[in-house]
């Protein structure tokens, strides 16, 4: 594969200065319309020790308009990100629409190191990288221009280049935190380079191999090969609506079921009074005491409520709440998005919620709005968008699970009837009153629609990892206590079982129950050393 | 002081359950009314041990609308939060205007433990008490509500309330972190709650003294006081226009001088071309090599940039970013706030991009905005507003200066007529078409209101830990050259001489410059252990 890598191509000083001044004036237009177009760019980077990555980066930062450009290295993880899911870390440096980010490895970095160590296997890489692709599809649906470069060089030219490095005291690279030293076995890091390149170099996402050799042919090459990327996209972005620049892959269409599994739901269950109060004052003991331990045990738990409107979502939450100490939870109302969060995918805003090791975070409301509100009202998402939502919401859990934390969800049903009782009650009773509004109204209208959606999303959305619990809620009593109670029980197993093994990945880490901080197991040797 | 908070005071469960229902009532109503006037509600719990603030939380969850309200203890410090400035890490929770937190200790917590531990005088502590005043001055003045409530109970009562706390197994209490065992030494924690009191009693933001030996009593207390400190901001509102929400307080009026300090720069310097080839080459060797030491000794870099128009504020970024390696730096350029952050205080856009120990983030343009677009066009600050940033942008440089960021302003002059030869140069070449706009020619004619807002800040905001470096830009090498060379004049400087102690304060932690890590220096035995 890297043979087209070797050839030692070169651009003499003259060709450089005079392509170069064209270029810059090139990628500063572009880079303009990116902006105005909304585009989000993120320009990886990667390959071979030596190649000089960060003079790249540094060339890009003279040609480009530096201001909506940010360079990401992923030298250190901090405590803060170790205690969250892996992706945590990518999430909070995807540029928001418009901007650029230049990514030294991102996700490529670890999964490439850990098998280099001999931390994973071939399959297990492949697992992970697996996973990469859906998450660059992701971003790239949701109209995102991904860049991937490699570069390469031979093993005799790198060796020369690492020499000449390591004489010379000022060297950025001697400077460099120390990573596995990739250089001493060329073969071999050439072997995962070229595994990891043909799993993830998709149309949507394509790698672009770049000789390295040469540090002028090299500079020019990136800087062609990036404007005529952007160009490419902004093509796309003419000739296309950009609510529809998802395609749906892999998603065959299910036809709606005439019964669904809320009808099925008994929905006179219920609750005397007498029963509410003594169950409700044990089950808020042992859930206090759950999060205590969870806390200790630095297992985080999310928790999702999504329900018809008046179902008593707000009621559920504040009995759990009411028993949980007040410093370990916090509730996240989802609202309309800010603008903040508008300018990049939507699952960045509940990224940016999820608890550190050990806390609670409870979703009133969720990113199940995406299949619901979305799919149902006009002009809110696009067929493809909210089809292909299914797939990134259980990718995204699966993320979670694996994380350790413990996902646990709330459907909450009423019936018709139900509802429009307390709908009239709530615009009788003062201090109800601010619940309800014309929306309420109207959402309710909308009921034949709303019906198949949740239907779907129950079932597409049960995975092993993150199953629905439905809830009855004609009977507020009833419901409180089968929430408590199925919450009780799922942190309870999920204290007992460990983080869910979704798949055997390459990136994964332990979870260290004493630190609550997810690690790289210990570091053996690289082969052979 | 607290002699009135061991009467005894308790009130019945009947009495409980009536005032209860209607007390919930109002403070939903004032809490919905505080989201329509915007105004960010902060709640302090401090206190002696065992009072119950946990309780009292729980009691305020369960009254309030708990989808905007926060709560946040600051039991362990990230290191993410010790790589910053110490107020970083309240920067980061102070709630959106509409909307309330909880914060259990906040910024009284650590001076509180320190004089408690005996690691810091009496004097160091009014010091910190001192800032305290000031920051809390600033949000109020910023349209914030503080409540700080102090529960307080007589010695006997303490002691029984801990013993039966310790005994029953499924107490929050008993899960809660280790902090200082302050139950032990009642007299001397009395003692300096006190201090703390009399120094922090401010009518901007007064602490409520409330008696926590009966439970019932405590809460409503805590419910009432809360419901009418609301309800006396809130009609505060009605009498005033927001903007106008500010006094100045301390701040003498400068009579703006007729010759200024931008009229004595020379704007004649100049630097020749093969000069400034050979500096400019030399210099941005000698920068790359601080960054990196600077990144080993894990000190943060500040730079400010502020200027003309076309002062060549974007070529002498380049030339600083073009030496630096790109995974060390970040520019910040600074436009229009987003939603997220007009909803804040405006410092606090600067406060949430502060470096981590170690990083450079330049600021391209920055809270000298307030002193200067704010001041001079219409409708962005009351002239209160502006006017008492000078006080608070030095208290923010020197929290900075202090936790050994080093902070390098600039200013950059360049005179009306080269200024217009720019404007003119920018319409006409293509790629620096996109620098010029209708806003900087209006910009351009209100240059007579510019210029004392520029001269007024640079003397007040010219301060021993924070200096402004005046730059002649008239000539585009002399002033690109002029600013690489002061940058790395004030690096060597500041690692040389480590974090400035601008006065010694009782919560300052220790730079640990091997960690990058500020801590609290080693901890003996409370007094009399």
């Amino acid at each position: 594969m890297f043979e087209g890598s070797k050839i030692g191509r070169f651009v003499s000083k003259e060709d450089y200065r005079r392509e170069q001044s064209d270029l810059r004036t090139e990628l500063l237009v572009v880079q303009r319309e990116l902006r105005q177009n909304k585009i989000p760019v993120m320009i990886l980077l990667a390959g071979i020790e030596g190649a000089g990555k960060g003079e790249v980066t540094n060339r890009l930062n003279l040609w480009l308009d530096t201001r909506h450009v940010q360079t990401h290295a992923f030298w250190d993880e901090t405590d803060e990100e170790r205690a969250r899911p892996r992706y945590w870390r990518f999430w909070r440096v995807v540029p928001a629409r418009g901007e650029m980010a230049i990514l030294f490895g991102a996700w490529y970095q670890d999964p490439i190191e850990q098998r280099f160590r001999g931390l994973c296997t071939d399959a297990e890489l492949d697992m992970e990288l697996a996973r990469i692709v859906d998450f660059e599809r992701m971003l790239v649906q949701d109209g995102a221009l991904i860049v991937k470069f490699w570069f390469h060089m031979a093993e005799a030219d790198q060796k020369a280049r690492l020499k000449a490095l390591s004489r010379d005291d000022r060297s950025r690279w001697k400077m460099l935190p120390d990573k596995a030293k990739f250089s001493q076995h060329y073969q071999e890091f050439e072997r995962i380079g070229e595994r990891v390149i043909l799993h993830t170099d998709r149309g949507i996402s394509p790698w672009f191999l770049v000789e390295a050799t040469d540090r002028r042919y090299r500079d020019l090459t990136v800087g062609k090969t990036l404007l005529e990327a952007i160009r490419t996209r902004l093509d796309q972005t003419d000739a296309m609506e950009p609510s529809a620049s998802g395609r749906v892959l892999g998603l065959p269409d299910v036809a709606t079921a005439q019964v669904t599994l809320i009808d099925q739901l008994d929905m006179t269950l219920a609750l005397p009074q007498a029963e509410y109060r003594s169950e409700l004052k044990r089950l808020q003991a042992d859930l206090n005491e759950l999060a205590w331990q969870a806390y200790k045990a630095k297992r985080s738990t999310v928790l999702v409520f999504e329900g018809l409107d008046a179902a008593g979502k707000g009621g559920a939450i504040r009995r759990i709440t009411g028993a949980i100490d007040a410093r370990l939870f916090r509730t996240i109302p989802i609202a309309a998005p800010t603008d903040e969060e508008t300018a990049h995918h939507y699952l960045w805003r509940f990224w940016r919620q999820i608890p550190r090791a050990g806390y609670i975070t409870i979703y009133d409301r969720s990113w199940y709005g995406r299949v619901l509100v979305e799919r149902v009202e006009d002009g809110l998402a696009s067929d493809a968008e909210w089809r292909r939502a299914y797939t990134e919401i259980n990718l995204f859990e699966e993320q979670l699970a694996e994380h350790g934390i413990i996902l646990v969800k709330f459907w909450l049903q009423v019936s018709q009837d139900e509802q429009l009782r307390r709908f009239e009650e709530r615009e009788r009773v003062p201090y109800k009153r601010y619940k309800i509004n014309a929306e309420d109204w109207r959402n309710r209208e909308r009921w034949p629609l709303y019906k198949p959606a949740i239907n779907e999303m129950v079932t597409r959305t049960s995975t092993e990892f993150a199953s629905w619990n439905l809830i009855e809620a004609n009977d507020k009593c009833y419901a409180r206590i089968k929430v408590l109670r199925l919450l009780c029980e799922q942190i309870k197993k999920g204290l007992e079982q460990g983080p869910v093994s979704v798949r055997a990945t390459c990136g994964a880490r332990r979870i260290d129950s004493k630190s609550g901080n997810g690690r790289a197991a210990t570091e053996p040797e690289p082969p052979g050393a």
